[in-house]
């Protein structure tokens, strides 16, 4: 039997097998469920064990991560796949259509907390694995695991854990299956995300709420500051108005924006599905371009003075923000601070002290198109879904992939294989079997591609 | 005897009747204090009928308005002394150092709820009233009482009342004294309030929160939106931004300008009272004009996305913001309504729906510092305080000022014996006894010159 042939054989056993783990309970914030999610991280080892991958469940002051490896291969490539075997609470649960932990199979979707996200879709590859296993005796190249049970919760014991074992997690690449296709019957190969500089500001005017009668037109008032202030950091083009925000900044390639303009995607669907009557964004660049490829400045919170009902005529003592930068690759999320900072200052009026927290910041990321890595996954998925991939980039950050670029040294391969109506976190979540099966097989050839290289 | 000398031979029984009234625990917003408002309205009614005034308690859906008059002197000006007999709630009660109900005496001062505000200023006309009935059988001008009852409770019952008996209330001129002079020995005269025009904006974006990785710099954030309308409402020189928001002020005469400038008032002392470092406002304007006659601009209240601790990196789908503008006389509030609606409209970018909800708002007034009652008010000022009174404005509105302007045609005159620091509504309200004194012979004065008009 060749490995295709394998897999379609199999395929009933390969779903009972996700039914079995959809049942585990293994909701990571709830620590009644404690017991359940070691059940998983023990169900996840055992089909590594039932291959004879070395395999252990490695303690943390949290959940354990579920370390295993294939048979080693000299000269091969080494492929690291990260996952993770908790999930989201199952709330609201009166809104699900069947219980969220017995799974249930409807139009061809197994419906069950954590289908997609990502039991189902990190079970691809180990299933892929197995097919070689049975079929050749090995894989065609080195693929060491790391299966975490905390990634919904902030998997806060994962980077020091990658930190302290990076001989033992050495690799050419990380493959990571747990975003969406770009749409149903369309597989994508996300290549790039954004990095982040998040922050809160804080003004600080009189040392109380003054009677806005009296005090009015004279005490500098924060809440004005604050506004001109955030207005001051974008210009009417949608720039970002900090010094050498753009000096750094990787543009975009035309053959980028090429494949972006090819994609169907259409403003007037995005307006519809969002209830909004129009787009706004930085002038010269697509909203896919907004969203994926180009720097943003979004306000996240805004507060100050009296928020109740009716009127109340305070010239409030403070008021504050959030609002943070996504940044494109190239762009220091330091570098950004620093700017920041000298342009409020340069800001502030006087009668106001300011005072600014950063928070979390992360780098942008895009792996290089041109990358064998790149290439041999996009064969595979052509193999596994009937249709090559496109190219997408994301606006978001993944915090493990920055993990492992900046300690590992590796880019990361997002491989997703569900769909952006998933219901990930939500009520009635499920994946499409079919891309179950594919994922699977994309899986089997993304080893044998990789082996190529 | 001549009055001023009736004055000082009564003075003990006029401290003394004060203490019966600030004994009655009038406090308005409390429905168990009912009984007491109501002995308070008795115990003023009583002042007037022991003088063989005309004298009326009059029922309202709330607590009792008192009227009364003087005996009618034909062809004499007709005065109206608007005051309330209603006090603040004393909370919090353990702050006093003596009861607030208890008055005492303490470095020439009484302590109690209602001291200044506004049982010991408002008593001090009837007090002049009853030493002219003493010494001369009658006033030499027709004084007109209307003493309510809920004044700190919004006066919900007033305006209708005066609009239902214009004609009983008819008069050529109001008297107030419910606020405080410049300083303590410098009395003064305000002559002029400012209008307001208060307003809610609110935006709405997208018909709920999105991820700001995943949307953000595509989908117009309304928080972002937000501070830009609100930042252009205003330049860098602190003008307000709305067509011919300037084109009905009234300016400042250079008298004014010359006369405010004369005034006591150091910017670095109102700046270290406030905890400032410096003070703003529009340019061209000292920080007295910008407070008391020139219109202003003040954020009130800001709202948006997440105001909880840490970050979420949320796009919000609303913003909204509570903002007014302070106005000066022949200022419409109506047209900065229309101008602000239109400004806005012209603002608002795709993606953005917004709302405007209008509410209180007030015309500025100001009294000709060339009217005859003002002068024969300074002139008694002087009489009673041994100095001349200096002319000032506030930023502030009084809603009554406005109702008797607009419903019955007249000025008032705002004669403050109180002062900055008396704790008005707050623990251990006082009044200086001496000002209690030279309020009733300024009052009694007061008549006398009116009598020359």
């Amino acid at each position: 039997m060749t490995i295709d042939q394998i897999l379609e054989a199999n395929a009933d056993k390969y779903e009972e097998e996700l039914c079995e783990l959809l049942r585990i309970p293994s909701v990571s914030a709830d620590s009644t469920h404690a017991p359940d999610v070691r059940k998983a991280a023990k169900w996840v080892a055992d089909q590594f064990t039932r291959l004879d991958f070395p395999t252990e469940i490695v303690e943390t002051a949290g959940h354990p991560i579920v370390l295993a490896s294939s048979p080693p291969v000299e000269g091969a490539p080494t492929v690291l796949v990260y996952g993770h075997y908790d999930v989201q609470p199952p709330d609201p649960l009166e809104e699900w259509i069947s219980p969220p932990f017995e799974p249930t199979r409807r139009n061809g979707n197994i419906y069950a907390r954590g289908a997609t996200d990502d039991k189902g879709q990190m079970l691809t590859h180990i299933k892929s694995a197995e097919a070689w296993m049975a079929v050749e005796g090995k894989l065609p190249v080195n693929v060491k695991y790391i299966i975490e049970g905390e990634e919904e919760v902030g998997s806060a014991h994962l980077e020091q854990f990658i930190a302290d074992n990076k001989q033992r997690l050495a690799c050419d690449c990380v493959v990571v299956s747990d975003s969406s296709q770009f749409a149903a019957g369309q597989p994508a190969i996300t290549y790039g995300l954004k990095g982040i500089a998040y922050f809160e500001l804080r003004l600080h005017g009189p040392k109380q709420d003054l009677h806005s009668g009296t005090f009015g037109g004279a005490v500098t008032n924060p809440a004005n500051t604050l506004c001109k202030m955030l207005a001051a950091l974008s210009d009417e083009d949608g720039r970002v108005q900090l010094e050498g925000f753009y000096d750094d900044v990787t543009p975009l390639s035309e053959n980028e924006r090429a494949q972006f303009a090819e994609l169907p995607f259409s403003d007037e669907t995005f307006m519809t599905q969002l209830g909004i009557d129009g787009v706004t964004g930085e002038s010269g660049y697509s909203t896919l371009e907004r969203r994926w490829a180009r720097p943003t400045y979004d306000i996240n919170g805004l507060w100050s003075g009296y928020q109740g009902e009716g009127a109340k005529t305070v010239l409030p003592a403070r008021a504050g923000a959030k609002l943070s930068f996504r940044l494109v690759p190239n762009q220091e999320p330091a570098k950004i601070a620093a700017a920041l900072r000298a342009k409020i200052e340069e800001l502030c009026p006087p009668g106001i002290n300011w005072e600014l927290k950063e928070f979390h910041s992360a780098h942008g990321v895009v792996v290089s198109l041109d990358s064998p890595y790149m290439k041999a996954a996009a064969l595979a998925i052509e193999a596994g879904f009937g249709r090559a991939p496109v190219f997408i980039r994301e606006g978001g950050s993944i915090p493990v992939v920055n993990t492992f670029k900046e300690i590992l040294g590796v880019d990361t391969l997002l491989l997703g294989w569900g769909l952006d109506d998933d219901n990930t976190h939500s009520p009635n979540e499920k994946f499409s079997l079919a891309d179950f099966h594919r994922g699977i097989k994309a899986s089997a050839h993304l080893w044998q591609e990789l082996a190529k290289i």
